[in-house]
């Protein structure tokens, strides 16, 4: 039974859906010392958030960020927590529904993903910097 | 410390939420082996999720078409990536809000759900084939 | 390698968004003999649900039930599930948006949540009772 966890720091990007799929896989050489196992990806953020989909077409993508500020939209009169900036609250909502954290299987020393499917960093503020995540395997 | 993991193929149902928890139980008889762990199941596609709520009144279930149907839209004008059909980004949608995993705990050889849970196939394409999902399990 | 798993009784809270952080922490001992491990933390209900955001204000959490009731709200034309009041749907759809657990990394004995990140309790019913959380520790 195998154990490593480690912080990543992910370069800054501009509001709205990245792949780093890539980024994960070339810093966790760890991966191939796990035929079986479980990969846990945490972002220790509120405002930004990390899901699984479609890795192929880049407009997917650019409509994830258009759906989404759709369904969760800035200035909404109900909002209360508004001292820091309009796009502040749309982002915590945005974070909960995608959620804070992905785990993957792990076989053969790669994350076990489908054809098309690729991690992406959701970055939910205007002007954000660099986030952290926590990465745990697990496996044998 | 135990692990098994397979690829377990779910059989093609149409656009809708599906109960699978009993169809999941009866390919896993490794479950039996694990006193106290946990069960991860993933669904290797973009459009197609995975949940866990109500099991009793299937009218919750369609309710939950209807709702996810009303809250992410078919042909919305900000829609690029359309190529493949109206359904399609929809899919990627939802599939990202209800997300492609789910995890339970395992206690005393079962899913260790409670009274009213059962586990969702979230079929979100009009046409669809089988869905592929990888199931870690882990304990001892 | 050690696992432990616990169901710990919530207290009944109103409808809304519940900080449960140090409630979780204060019954689970056992997180000090855990190095390096994660946490599962899985709510046995399908209307009230858990999710990780922004702890500091608590207009946050606040703004949270307002957005939620006004993307699911109730009494739409196309719920069928209406028996059991009209808080009822609406709670099991926003259950399945926010999902019934979380996982969080485990370093050095505590959870490793980002600074301003703490674990909610998401009550969707009006009148509820207690809820139940079945926790699985696992590490080294």
């Amino acid at each position: 039974m195998k154990w490593y966890q480690k912080e990543i720091r992910l370069p800054a990007v501009k509001r709205g859906f990245h792949l780093i799929t890539d980024l994960l896989e070339a810093q966790l050489p760890e991966l191939e010392d796990i035929e079986v196992g479980l990969a846990h990806v945490f972002i220790k953020h509120t405002s930004a958030s990390l899901t699984i989909n479609e890795d192929a077409d880049p407009t997917v993508r650019q409509d994830f960020e258009s759906h989404f500020n759709h369904m969760v939209p800035e200035n909404q009169s109900y909002y209360r927590h508004t001292l820091e900036g309009s796009d502040d609250m749309p982002a915590h909502l945005k974070a909960a529904i995608l959620g804070n954290s992905v785990t993957m299987p792990i076989t053969n020393g790669r994350f076990n993903l489908g054809t098309w499917q690729g991690v992406y960093l959701c970055e939910h503020r205007d002007y954000a910097s660099k986030r952290t995540v926590v990465v745990t395997l697990q496996g044998q």
